[in-house]
């Protein structure tokens, strides 16, 4: 698992958590060690940390690092401040399922352990924290390397949004191939999508994947239909944010769209993920609600004079559901999940 | 014709050329009066003018601007000064096929009338300039008369790039529907692509429409999938900057990736531009070359920080080639031409 550590997005040093601070990304490289909860919590609120599986991961670190400051001599003085800390960092992005489910985790960890000496239970949090990232980082690998199965030397793929190292303890989803494909010589020829507005293409995919030695190219969003017209991609990879029980996949805005393409050029279209990401209790990708988010996003954000009238009305949904009909498979650790998805998802449950 | 002089992108006013600085929209709207050639030839270098007819017609008022400067008692002194002024503003975009096509036709009637009087010939070049004016307008207010029989009220429609009254004389080819439509109370609702990377849609489509009462939103490139899931959209609309023999159509880059999504959820795709634009000694669209841009344009250019590793490969193609399978119809003045365009095509020349 030989990927830089330049781009490990999540860990722990001297009882510290440390992250890239990805609001910095792609200008520069800035690693920061966090120690005080209120910094954390800056941290996930600005985006400094993100991705799911990296919140959850950063989650679990904050909750050891805030293990090892308490100063209580009596588990019940202890857990009143661990609780306190694992509230208020779950009010840093109200939406970010992994980061309930990591805080959860560690609280749940901690009363298993309240029978021990304190040194103990801060042992076994790090034990914990730990865990969380390094199962991450397995599940990961074991994507990456069933997406890498389907894959061949020297082909071009395309990815849209950040699926990536970044957004994980190591490797990505999407991603993960690419990595893997890297370190075994497999010699892709990458293509990112900016990914507007947000352009966590631009930013984020083209840096790790370029940081990590990647053949990559960045184009615009709209030259997705002109690379796979002229032959150079063979397989889309993106990642997902949820999937229905039916293979419905919601993923960044514009992710859909590159599958249409996808199959009007009759190139494979992979969605990668953890199996955490399926919702069984979901039953089409009707159920999953899309985020609208800001206008400014569209009309200002990263520029730097006006790009769009004044007053002129902007529709900005940050997500959009693809139809199983348009992927050829799910990726998650489990293995590769074709049609029909209905049946074949639920299997792996 | 009552659309709003304010979005008039070129005209004559006091023996001057008067523009629209496009390069300051959509933040400021400036009309700037040109009367020296160096002046003029900036405005068509720097974009302040640009779209193919629009800089016909400035070409057109340019070269009548000068015949009013030129102090020559006789013919062939006052053609020398013409001639001199004409090749220096051929210079000003050397692709621009518009532009040599208006300052040879303007070369073509001082020829014409080289027997007159000088003041005699000022007056002829006066009114060829103002016919070129004219009959782009007339032209485009065909294209729009001919797109509108395709369209119903209350309509949601989307383009992409600026096909529009700035690009042209007035009206525009694929907005010229939306100009028309609005002064007849059809109620669109227009869905104009930001288009990356130079963002005219953003700049001057969403400016224009809005500028003209039309209710217009702006979205970046990749909501056009989602748009189109949701029911928002009943016709798509674009330009094209060249129609080879078989229909296929060269237009701005990600043109192509929106008719593929129109032909995935059913929605008719129209093409619009003057009969100039078909080009029937040009076979099909692998024919038409595409112009590669600089990187900078997707790396750097609108934004105030870097939004992409440096040293990034970029990939920027300014345009794509749309199949003739995935276009319903192509609007031109002539009327509404529908496959097969091999025949159909030929049948309007």
């Amino acid at each position: 698992m030989a990927l830089s550590e330049s781009i490990r997005a999540v860990s722990l040093k001297n009882n510290s958590l440390v992250i890239i601070d990805q609001t910095k990304l792609p200008g520069e490289t800035v690693f920061i060690e966090l120690k005080e909860m209120k910094e954390i919590w800056d941290a996930i609120y600005m985006l400094k940390v993100r991705g799911a599986p990296a919140i959850g991961v950063a989650a679990g670190y904050a909750m050891y690092v805030k293990a090892t400051q308490i100063k209580a001599q009596n588990y019940a003085d202890f857990y009143s401040e661990f609780k306190e800390a694992k509230d208020y960092l779950a009010s840093s992005r109200p939406t970010a399922v992994n980061l309930f489910w990591a805080l959860d985790r560690m609280e749940a960890r901690l009363k298993m352990e309240k029978d021990k000496s304190i040194p103990g239970i801060v042992s076994a949090l790090e034990e914990e924290a730990h865990a969380i990232c390094t199962e991450d980082e397995k599940s990961c690998y074991d994507i990456g390397e069933h997406a890498l199965s389907l894959l061949k030397p020297n082909w071009g793929l395309l990815t849209h949004c950040n699926a990536g190292a970044l957004a994980t303890a190591k490797y990505g989803t999407a991603l993960s191939a690419m990595h893997l494909g890297q370190e075994r010589g497999y010699n892709f020829k990458v293509y990112a999508d900016e990914t507007r507005p947000l352009l966590q293409g631009a930013r984020l995919s083209a840096w790790e994947l370029h940081e990590a030695g990647v053949d990559v190219t960045l184009i615009c969003d709209n030259m997705a239909s002109i690379i796979m017209k002229e032959g150079k991609i063979q397989a889309v990879l993106v990642g997902c944010d949820r999937v229905a029980a039916n293979g419905d996949a919601a993923n960044k805005i514009g992710t859909s769209g590159v599958a249409i393409l996808a199959k009007h050029y009759n190139i494979p279209f992979y969605v990668c993920g953890p199996r955490s990401t399926i919702d069984l209790g979901c039953k089409t990708g009707n159920d999953i609600h899309i985020e609208l988010r800001p206008d400014t996003e569209v009309t200002e954000q990263w520029y730097s004079k006006p790009m769009a009238p004044k007053g002129v009305k902007v529709y900005n949904p940050s997500f959009d559901v693809t139809d199983n009909s348009l992927i050829t498979a799910i990726v998650t650790e489990c293995g590769v999940i074709r049609p029909p998805f209905t049946e074949n998802l639920s299997s792996i449950f």
